[in-house]
């Protein structure tokens, strides 16, 4: 694999952390205004002239807000907190394609890994634009058995983000009996194309993402973006005997700002659609199925889009969703932060955003299919693996939020299935 | 099971929660001095003058302790905190024994009820005798099916614990394919005696604690002790088919007192020698095996004893031994942390105290046999499942204590198996 990423540099696409390399490739068509969002710039300044005063865009001037209650209010350095005039990398449609997104005479799996790679840079770099006290931590690792290596990109303890990692993995090895009969459970159309007797070989590429923003009005947000291949063991020269796409996005707010959820499922929606129309609503209701904690009927979040086993179209077809896609991550989450990093708080709003981070931590330790295969893989790399717990949760006993107040209306949204975008 | 709830006041064994009925049995054996501990009044007050002034304890004088770093002190309520001169329950040895302990014409299952609901009165006893600012929330619970009520106490923010419950159930069903097959699985003995085909009705009675102290030096534990019953379907006329009980109790500090672990160990080694002098050995094997984030490759904790599926003695001697062993734990826990409560500290401790929450947290969801299945089942109390988990936990990226210092230490001591008790 280390020997691989060597050759990925000489033909010319980004494998580098630290080259860029754009194609003459036109922009698409301009990004969607059907949000009522602007995309960025939202906030120009974050006075410290109350909750009202720090809603500066005129798009959500008519918004209500849960009111801080009364109490000391924490996070007062959110006072010097201010948003970037833009945010990089957001407006992925109207910027030059990099040479990967064209190279079609390459093979798939240096393609997406110049992809994950890139959208991990573009994504820390849109990231780092709203923290002001430190930057991503990135960290090469190597697996020791040679099979594969991996980047994880982590800032801890700023003052936007508590805990934000960007991790990318580029891994081979031979599939598991378990992970096989795991695979052919999950799809029937897989269990058609691998026998149970054959041994597989696979590789992996994938970048995910788990931000966990310091305010409580601000929303946690994961996305993941994967492509598997299997060969026959050891018969990489004949091909893949199947690959397909795998990822998505979704949101996990502690407080419901309904026109932050609209704005994030609609963005991801306008994504989806420049390809399948079906896409959105299929992969929005397996997100829902899929974010689950059964144990406490609720979903995680409020959603977003999920996706498996994607081999519907041509290779081509699905990397160009998948880029579109990926990148839209950008655009619909960190305007959203930069929105409410500055908002006032108190030791209430903290208090429940803990709690909530507790459901997310059960959620990603008991049902999570990644964190499970990732646990339960010898020599898997734990710290990457479980980068996306947060850096503190909260387990209360029989905590429950008074009728009608902030809290509940989160709790209701959770526990009933909305349509969000248009 | 409500209305047998009201048929078991009737013959006079202490089910109802503020009755405590002894019976004029003789007392057993002193208490062991073995370990180099007094049982109680270790602490006789807990001077603000330094930590070596915390150690009042004329057995502990020679104890290496961790310097706390410089920094500020958190935790100033400390100075305030005093142990009392006794802690009560923890001489069951010479106390009479209760009613239902000699009251062998009664059903078993009755029997251990009225012991589980004892112990956690005796445990809520002890435990509040450290706790200045609150007691205990006692929290009666009842299974929408009528199959089964609890009894939920919950200490929750105190000055001594963080989060402290003591929970008892009493649940009865018929047993799913899924849990059937899990038993035969796990026990050939079990698998000879039930049939697949069969159905079984299940009843059962546990008690089961997790203490998750404040004070960074100050250990949280756990124990559990179950009685399981189970019948030919529709048939509990004809006696049960199989019983059999469950339990344990182990240590999880955050920082390594070695005094301490032998004490605890040493404790539950006397509760085990006083029935089967194999029992220790064995069980002391099966709890490191058990609690073991395999992912970590890392115990829990330091250990203690457990075990599961016991029926290699009478019902009789079995009922005494879980008697025994789980009074002995209010003895081995309770004192530890009088002597600790009080010790200052700072935020190095606090945070590395989390970290290891965040770990007994992932232990807990990700591999404890009893939450999963409690996740898994329909209708169960969650709230009462995941008390165990702590009130707070923390999950920073590659955390690496420095070589030697009292973090690594307590790295040290999971990452291998130790004798600690003689």
């Amino acid at each position: 694999m280390f020997s691989r990423l060597h050759r990925s540099k000489n033909h010319g696409t980004c494998i580098a952390r630290t080259l860029r390399c754009y194609s003459t490739v036109p922009p698409k068509a301009p990004s969607p205004t059907s949000s009522g969002y602007s995309l960025i710039g939202c906030i120009g300044a974050a006075a410290a002239t109350g909750a009202a005063g720090l809603y500066l865009g005129t798009q959500l001037s008519e918004r209500k807000q849960p009111q801080p209650p009364s109490g000391a209010a924490l996070g007062s350095e959110v006072n010097a907190l201010q948003a970037p005039a833009s945010i990089p990398n957001s407006d992925y449609e109207n910027e030059p394609k990099p040479g990967y997104y064209t190279e079609d005479d390459k093979p798939m799996h240096e393609r997406m890994e110049c992809f994950v790679l890139d959208l991990q840079d573009r994504l820390v770099t849109a990231l780092e634009s709203l923290e002001p006290s430190k930057k991503f931590l990135r960290d090469r690792w190597q697996r020791e058995d040679g099979k594969g290596y991996g980047i994880s990109c982590v800032l801890q303890d700023g003052v936007v983000y508590e805990k934000a990692g960007v991790n990318v993995s580029v891994i081979e090895g031979t599939l598991t009996a378990g992970q096989l009969k795991s695979m052919r459970d999950r799809n029937p159309q897989t269990a058609q194309k691998l026998d149970v007797g054959e041994e597989y070989d696979f590789r992996v590429a994938g970048v995910s993402v788990v931000v966990h923003p310091r305010n409580p009005y601000a929303p946690t947000a994961h996305k993941n973006y994967r492509r598997f291949e299997l060969y026959r063991k050891s018969d990489k020269a004949a091909g893949p005997v199947m690959a397909w796409f795998g990822g998505g996005a979704d949101l996990t707010p502690a407080y419901l700002f309904e026109d932050d959820v609209r704005y994030f499922h609609q963005t991801l929606k306008h994504a989806c659609d420049a390809h399948d129309t079906a896409y959105y609503p299929r992969f929005k209701a397996w997100c829902d199925r899929y974010f689950t904690n059964i144990h406490r009927n609720e979903t995680r979040g409020v959603g977003g889009i999920f996706f498996d086993d994607l081999e519907d179209k041509t290779p081509e077809q699905l990397f160009r969703f998948a880029y579109d896609s990926g990148n839209s991550f950008i655009r619909a989450y960190v305007p959203i932060v930069a929105r409410r990093m500055a908002m006032p708080y108190s030791v209430r709003e903290r208090n429940w955003q803990l709690l909530r981070r507790g459901h997310y931590a059960e959620f990603n330790l008991v049902y999570d299919r990644g964190t499970k295969f990732g646990l339960m893989t010898p020599g898997a790399r734990i710290e990457s693996i479980l980068m996306s717990l947060p850096l503190t949760a909260r387990w209360e006993y029989m905590n429950k939020p008074d009728p009608g107040s902030p809290e509940d209306r989160l709790l209701q949204a959770v526990r009933t299935t909305t349509e969000w975008a248009k």
